[in-house]
């Protein structure tokens, strides 16, 4: 029998020698492929494609036919390593230094997918694996775009007859120390561009043109200045950004017709998409720009991420025990933070997120402890078994 | 003896019909020689450069030897005429239709040109030019970055020993018809680039980063929120205009760390240059922004031109007085509107301004009525013997 991939180390050192910057493959899916099959897995890699985006490899492992179905989500692509020189270890050597693995991907997330499958690996050698199924809808466009990855790859595995009963997501979720925090959900997220239109002319000559910019602080404040919500028991209040404000007129002696404002909405389940947009389009309408003579309107970007939460149950209770009798710290069940993939998962199936610690993640000399690494894969293997008993 | 150019729609339908776009010389310069010579100008073109801009080709046509010198100021680049399908004649064509003559330049400023060449040109022939001097300083570079232009030919004549007693601007200075206004002075100008920078960071994550965009409104109404002055006699209200703010984040995701706001003042003669900067910088220091951990600078652009008045006196009189007699009404004596290359002429000399209908400058079918030309042609021939009469 082929040795199984048992050693998270191993795992990981294999997958960050693949250079597989977004949209690259870079033979990271054939690395992960050749760890397993040996498991029995089998293994699929549609390439998914939308017009104006590059194409994109993803992978769907299928281990089992029967019994309650644990899906896993994660992403064998990288963000680029920025300059070389500032790494201590070149970003894809795998190098190790005083008990830590250096390498871009090393925690987000090349790591939690080697940890899961040392996991996965160390239940099948007990045979602890034979009464259910396990899945890995792995992508290669979560750094990237995200439309040729994990929600195409959910909707693939569908249309194959798939259903899944609940998914855990390997992203970095500690802030610090493995152990500190699941994430049970994630705030929604919106973005918009605000256009206010007056009208072109001359600087010397304001009164026959009307500068947009006049009232684009009025606007701005119609939007910032209230709070959306106080925030609720589960989530953070609800925060608007600026992102870009712009107007792109050089001539110094030329008022301009039109600004933009882009902004973006980190959301709690206070709102929907739907309703969110509804307030914003209130606040413009009664800004005091509509009154003078300009246009304010709004354009939607797509894509719009409603806030989701996965309620306390088998699935939180297997993950916060297995995170529990591993590390021996209570972890916080949170919905703080950026989004993930989990935004598309929770359309079908209930999902959380555990993975390694964050704190080098899309920097120079990302790192992850190899103490970590073993910490990590016993929680998995740990969550796995409690999951499945729970299920059984 | 050659016939000389009495008629200004001759004149000027020589000049229209050359494609002189800044910083083009496209013939005019060529054409206006051939008419000056014949009348005993000496004429050089001087070609002036600077690094970064376009090279350009100016005249300076000196006439007489003794006497007081009066300075006629103008150009003749014009602005290109954009889509050409919007006008009814071609835009370099000196088409006449219904006693108007159509083309670019019509009015801003080979029309202005013409007529004075033409008031000279009677002049001379009556022999009533002998007792002193007339200069012609017209540029290429006033519709462009005017840093090859009317600033550098003023230097340049002053090399030569030119002193001019006074100057004539023949911009197109009436909003409606000939006789409306005569510009005595110009707000003085000054442009800046605010930048407010804060920190980088990811919008899920705001704590961690400081957006710009959030103090901006602060910022802008710091400076737009009090007026700069309530006016005096002789001008406007002194104004500022924003004309572009600019992040250039295309990330919907992503904080920036700076975002910037470009402006312009156009203010009266409470205001110099360097006091009007001082109060905005004032202003800056004590925005909200400071206070918050961001930075808030500026950065001062050229050229700065201060206002200026020219006195009451014989220039403005036999100004005043000519446009009285040949136009039958008395012109406003202003200082509104925008700048002229008389902010650089009045470091020399006191200047004025009169000139032709400014109604269709920069526009589809510039044009100029043939009644205007015969009208303004009258003014500057009295203007010119009252002037030479009043400093004999
Ligand atoms: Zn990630
Ligand atoms: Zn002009």
């Amino acid at each position: 029998m082929t040795r199984l991939p048992t050693d998270p180390a191993a795992n990981l050192s294999a997958l960050i020698r693949c250079v597989s910057v977004t949209p690259a493959e870079g033979g990271a899916l054939t690395a992960l492929q050749a760890m397993l099959e040996p498991m029995g897995f089998s293994v699929e890699r549609p390439v998914f494609r939308q017009e104006g985006t590059p194409d994109v490899e993803n992978m769907l492992a299928v281990r089992g036919t029967r019994g309650p179905h644990l899906a896993f989500n994660g992403h064998t692509d990288v963000v680029p390593p920025g300059d070389e020189g500032d790494w201590r270890h070149p970003p894809f050597s795998a190098a190790v230094e005083d008990g830590e693995m250096f390498g871009r991907g090393a925690v987000d997330m090349k790591g939690g997918i080697a940890c899961f499958v040392a996991a996965l690996a160390r239940l099948v050698e007990k045979g602890a694996l034979e009464e259910g199924r396990v899945s890995l809808l792995i992508t290669g466009d979560e750094e990237g775009v995200a439309i040729n990855g994990t929600v195409k790859l959910l909707a693939h595995a569908a249309e194959r007859g798939h259903r899944f009963d609940a998914c855990l997501v390997g992203e970095p979720t500690n802030p610090d120390a493995l152990g500190d925090i699941i994430k049970i959900g994630r705030r929604g997220s919106l973005s918009g561009l605000v256009t206010i239109t007056g009208a072109q002319g001359h600087v010397a000559y304001p009164h026959r043109a009307r500068n947009p910019m006049r009232v684009l602080p009025a606007v701005m404040e119609a939007l910032q200045g209230v709070p959306l919500d106080e925030g609720t028991a589960d989530f953070q209040p609800s925060n608007l950004e600026w992102t870009s404000v712009d107007t792109g007129n050089r001539a110094a002696n030329v008022i301009a017709a039109r600004v933009s404002a882009a902004f973006n909405v980190r959301f709690n389940d206070v709102w929907t998409g739907e309703t969110l947009r509804a307030e914003i389009e209130r606040r413009l309408a009664a800004s005091v720009a509509q009154a003078d003579g300009f246009t304010v309107g709004v354009e939607w970007k797509e894509p719009v991420a409603d806030a989701f939460l996965t309620a306390e149950g088998p699935l939180t209770r297997a993950l916060a025990g297995a995170v529990e009798e591993e590390t021996g710290r209570r972890p916080e069940l949170s919905t703080s933070g950026g989004t993930s993939d989990a935004r598309f998962v929770k359309d079908f199936c209930p999902v959380v997120e555990f993975g390694l610690v964050g704190r080098t993640m899309h920097m120079a000399n990302e790192r992850v402890a190899l103490s970590d690494l073993e910490s990590l894969t016993r929680v998995y293997e740990t969550f796995i078994a409690r999951w499945f008993a729970a299920n059984a």
